[in-house]
């Protein structure tokens, strides 16, 4: 077990800093390639863990190829977190050495505004939530995400892992499973609630399987014949081609909610007049174009287009427990980090059902293949 | 007092269709003009009402000019309609001749979908609620609106008026009145809440007004510095020049609603990342183009851009009544039918405080000096 420092914060000789393999994009335009960090030493508070796993997220893409704006290199990409804890600090509570762990999005926020306070330390606004990577944490160090060995995390912002599922198949519930799972529980969709899921991939399969154990009517939009059979599988009652506008006119004014996972530009107009009264089209993929939201399509039926990012702590790990109860992980394709660019570009082809993993055995035994 | 059919829906000698007089949009490319109209006989459960005032909304402008497109012409603009029953149907319980009345945005719906039945007419899916103009009864009969002498309207469709309020300044509560108070009553807007209200016009200022009376926090955005002492009287706390990055920075994430009435095609993104965690963007105004919405100002505080349409009628009875005890009418100014087209050049300039409404004695003693 790391010795910790006595004073919160400061690092001490008995606990230096551990230098971590790793795989990064050292620019927005050049692949992601082998990378060595640094990790903290465990300060009072924290929980060090040696990764298994981490799934591989559309936003890694999107981030690495600074799309959004803002990007951070060198960048360790990977939000979707399963090890096992290697040593904690001498104030953690939660966790010891040993126990499976797991790291979603974020790993620290103020803990003082109204929306920490709330639990809803994902919309934290002081200014932000401090997020696993590409991001700064308080003391204005870069953080490095899951595509490396190791990681050091506030226990506060870490969740307990079961060990009754897969744990590679767990891995994507850290940002694909929290992200469809709690929309679907704000706006109460269950029994007796129709529910439109467009889009499946990491994040629609996981909303197909939650809407599925929820007890709603599930139904899938998707371009494609060939997904039917899948789609049913994993949890869907019916199945609608979206390009089929007699189809599409069959379902007009009968949704509850529409879960639009699709991170790509598209249209919303068709879906929002699938909307019942008070209906809601939530978006949880991020496309980098704004939408075109046709007034009408919203005034007719008191509808709502609105967002979703990721949920709090206390809501993954009640995720987390749902799942291990359901026996709900994500299907998933496991990958040795020296494939983690030929993975992004079937990502962008659609090419993977319904995510990739990365197995880290693959960046300790060697990271320099790459 | 006008004898009635014996058979519903079936005319008989002894109350013939009545010739009106009105103005009327001949066509998407001429001015509002004098116009002979026929008003059926009223059948049992109908309410015949002499027209005193009607308030011009922009809709009428929309549709008179067929912005929305489907315009029927020849087409009776008008629904914020008030006035005294003439006469009533031989099974009409809720009015009497002499009685005041009030007539809304729809005159008729299905009465059996759900949401007919949870009173939210508005809404009917049936296929929809019969507008009080440029719309087709259940019969195929085109429906004229308030630029006349009189209507005949199921009395289920009738409100009360109360003689406590000037009538004049009570028409505009019809649309404009019950479009703002429904949504601020149905998101909660009172006590406790940041509400801001976009546009000041017959919508936004009874946003206003209502915000005020409910006891929220309402803050007025405008880029007109000259409205400020307006909006004060009005009911706003505070008012924010929206073109001010400063100011409007300085309320970034503080509102719980934001009502937006602007009519013209707009922009909302700026307005979506003022909304705390979820609050609500709510459109009433109409505009014929698009929103460009960028997705991130949803998911990063879980926000919603909604649209609301008018009210049920047992809303609009309650916002009327509530408005009788409170003491709120709409700002108006009046104006004689012969001054339509004029009145409609002014409101496209934001030039009126803030409802024109039609004094009907003008059409009832010169419709054709128009």
């Amino acid at each position: 077990m790391t010795h910790t420092a006595e004073y919160p914060g400061k690092q001490t000789k008995t606990s230096p800093a551990t230098q971590t393999p790793a795989f990064a994009a050292l620019s927005a335009k050049t692949p992601i390639e082998p990378f060595q960090i640094e990790r903290r030493a465990p300060r009072p508070n924290d929980v060090a863990i040696d990764i298994l796993y981490c799934g591989v997220c559309h936003s890694d893409i999107h981030q690495a190829r600074d799309e959004w704006g803002g990007s951070i290199f060198p960048m360790v990409p990977g939000h979707e977190i399963v090890g096992r804890v290697s040593s904690v600090g001498t104030a953690v509570r939660k966790f010891k050495a040993g126990d499976l762990a797991g790291v979603g999005c974020m790993v620290d926020s103020c803990r003082v505004c109204e929306n920490c306070k709330d639990g809803e330390e994902q919309y934290c606004t002081n200014p932000h939530a401090t997020l696993t990577y590409n991001s700064r944490d308080k003391n204005g160090e870069v953080t490095y995400g899951g595509y490396s060995t190791s990681i050091v995390v506030d226990e506060n912002y870490v969740l307990h892992i079961s060990d009754k599922l897969d744990l590679a198949a767990t891995a994507p519930l850290l940002c694909a499973g929290i992200t469809t799972y709690s929309p679907l529980r704000h706006w109460n969709v269950g029994k007796g609630k129709k529910l439109g899921v467009m889009g499946l991939g990491g994040l629609g399969h996981m909303g197909l399987k939650f809407g599925h154990a929820f007890g709603a009517h599930v139904v899938q939009f998707t371009t494609s014949q060939s997904k039917i059979a899948d789609a049913k599988k994993l949890g869907a009652d019916e199945v609608v081609i979206s390009t089929d506008a007699a189809q599409m006119a069959s379902h007009a004014g009968t949704f509850d909610f529409i879960l639009d996972t699709i991170s790509a530009p598209h249209d919303v107009a068709g879906y929002l007049n699938l909307l019942k009264r008070d209906g809601v089209l939530c978006m949880v993929g991020a496309p980098d174009e704004p939408l075109s939201v046709p007034v009408f399509s919203l005034l007719g039926r008191r509808a709502s287009l609105a967002g979703s990012g990721i949920g709090g702590i206390a809501e993954t790990q009640e995720m987390l427990d749902f799942c291990a109860e359901h026996g709900i992980v994500s299907d998933i394709e496991m990958i040795p980090i020296q494939q983690i660019n030929e993975a992004y570009a079937r990502m962008l082809r659609n090419d993977v059902k319904y995510r990739f993993v990365i197995d880290t055995n693959s960046l300790k035994s060697g990271a320099v293949q790459g």
